[in-house]
């Protein structure tokens, strides 16, 4: 593989930057590459993962004659580094993030942005439960979608040479107007994740069944949910707070749905269940058949289960 | 492995009733194994895997001379299956099922079981999205729990026996009052099945974004419900009138907490959403802990995406 970059800043260095820093490394994508962190612990132990080439406190430090600046932070938090980087910018540089909100990324970071950069908001479509510079990994991109929400103003040279870096971290690429990444995610994200959360605690309240019933038993549905809902709290809290609309709007259908199926169960209507149940079917075949998901039982963790 | 029953006839052979015909037949448990189903095509496709010694249509005709019948049908179906075996049942076998709900079935099955068999109550708290004979494996239950909701009246040494025999199948076995099962299952099983299907089926109805989308951006959250949504229909039609207290019960409190949780995130309470979001990670912890789960980051699949 071939240098893309000649100098690679990554503020913020948790699962996604962690993995991308990984990516860059082990495919040579840039000579240097400067990791930022906020917290001191993270940056210390993204030194010993030995995830960069320099290491740095200070965002504003970091980004000084970087080629590529990716800003791997909790999207509340998007803001407050714009304006810490916007002065020391290098002209040309292509500036990108991988928040799951994009509307309100940009509301918060366009302001700061200096007219001689690039500014190309982003999203990978790609993760795990886990998260800090730990929980990264080499391939987390691979075969995963990576959505870019240009701007009118955006320079074609700026964005092709961004879609190839994502490409060469092995996403496919799409682009996609701010507003509509929002309405999309918000459903196939962020209401998945707020149910989850939503469902566990109401689990951790009952007072009829004990916890350690509803952790003996949870191989039966519950456990699916529990790891959406063990995914990093500041990221999740943010990603509300910053997509409200989109997300009020899925969360007002959600329930409504729920009301009509909670009468059919009220008063034994079972076609309207049966209809349902069975219309769900197809869609799941449809995301096996698009790569989206594994087709083996249980996600194929049978196998691991039985360690 | 030993001969634990002369005979046994298992009346339904789908996901479950498969799974324990191929674990009978690795572990030796039985010399026959009358298999039993009223869909002809059904039978004819456990003839062709050989799962089982006989193969009758008739229930009636299969539970003669069985000193083992183990019941696995849909919740709904087993009053009939109950009535039609009734007269036939040899003096001493053990009647057992596997239903997901314990009242409704001992409702619909006892009046029928006539004096001189054991009738004890099961389920075996396993599975996966898939159904039908060919669905089955070897090793389904292993280390999985199974539990046992014997009647005031049940015979210590008939329940030790069914005791023994799913312990032989790698199961763990807890014994529970039929009420209390029912609500242990409504939230750890029944209510997120509900919601991961009303979810699936809100995403299907949208009209802001395409049905492809939710398809290639599934990765992102929405395919871990998409597996529980793909899940037997009629079983899962069943499960919602037969336990419908309880879960009426779990859909009420979800609700309620799911306002809270909207209201917070309408309002900008973010320390609301962090403090639930932080709550719900201890729960995951203790069930990868408590050996309920795997610990590797997204069930383990990442592997298995690459392909």
């Amino acid at each position: 593989m071939s240098i893309q970059f000649e100098r690679v800043a990554l503020i913020g260095i948790g699962l996604i930057g962690g993995s991308i820093a990984r990516d860059i490394a082990a495919l040579g994508l840039a000579r240097q590459v400067v990791v930022s962190s906020r917290s001191p612990e993270t940056l210390k132990r993204a030194e010993e993962l030995g995830l960069g080439t320099e290491y740095v406190a200070c965002a504003a430090e970091a980004v000084k004659d970087a080629d590529l600046v990716i800003v791997s932070v909790p999207v509340g938090a998007s803001g407050a580094v714009a304006e810490q980087i916007a002065g020391t910018l290098k002209p040309g540089a292509i500036v990108t993030d991988v928040g799951s909100t994009k509307t309100s990324v940009i509301a918060q970071m366009l302001p700061f942005m200096p007219p001689h950069v690039h500014f190309i908001p982003g999203h990978p479509i790609a993760g795990t439960e886990k998260s800090g510079p730990d929980a990264g990994f080499v391939g987390l991109f691979h075969g995963r979608w990576c959505i870019l929400t240009p701007l009118p103003e955006t320079d074609p040279a700026a964005l092709a040479k961004l879609k190839t870096f994502w490409e060469t971290l092995g996403s496919r690429v799409d682009e996609m107007d701010p507003p509509h990444h929002d309405k999309v995610l918000a459903i196939v994200s962020h209401l998945p994740h707020i149910i989850a959360y939503n469902i566990v605690g109401t689990a951790d309240d009952l007072e009829t069944v004990t916890e350690s019933e509803v952790i003996k038993y949870s191989a039966s549905g519950f456990r699916d949910f529990t790891r959406l809902a063990a995914s990093d709290p500041t990221m999740w809290r943010d990603v509300c707070l910053h997509n409200k609309d989109a997300i009020l709007e899925m969360l007002a259908r959600f329930s409504e749905d729920l009301a009509y199926l909670q009468r059919a169960i009220r008063w034994g209507e079972g076609d309207k269940l049966f209809d349902l149940f069975t219309r769900t079917r197809a869609i799941r075949r449809s995301i096996v058949e698009a790569g989206q998901d594994v087709d083996a039982p249980d996600f194929g963790r049978h196998a691991l289960d039985k360690k």
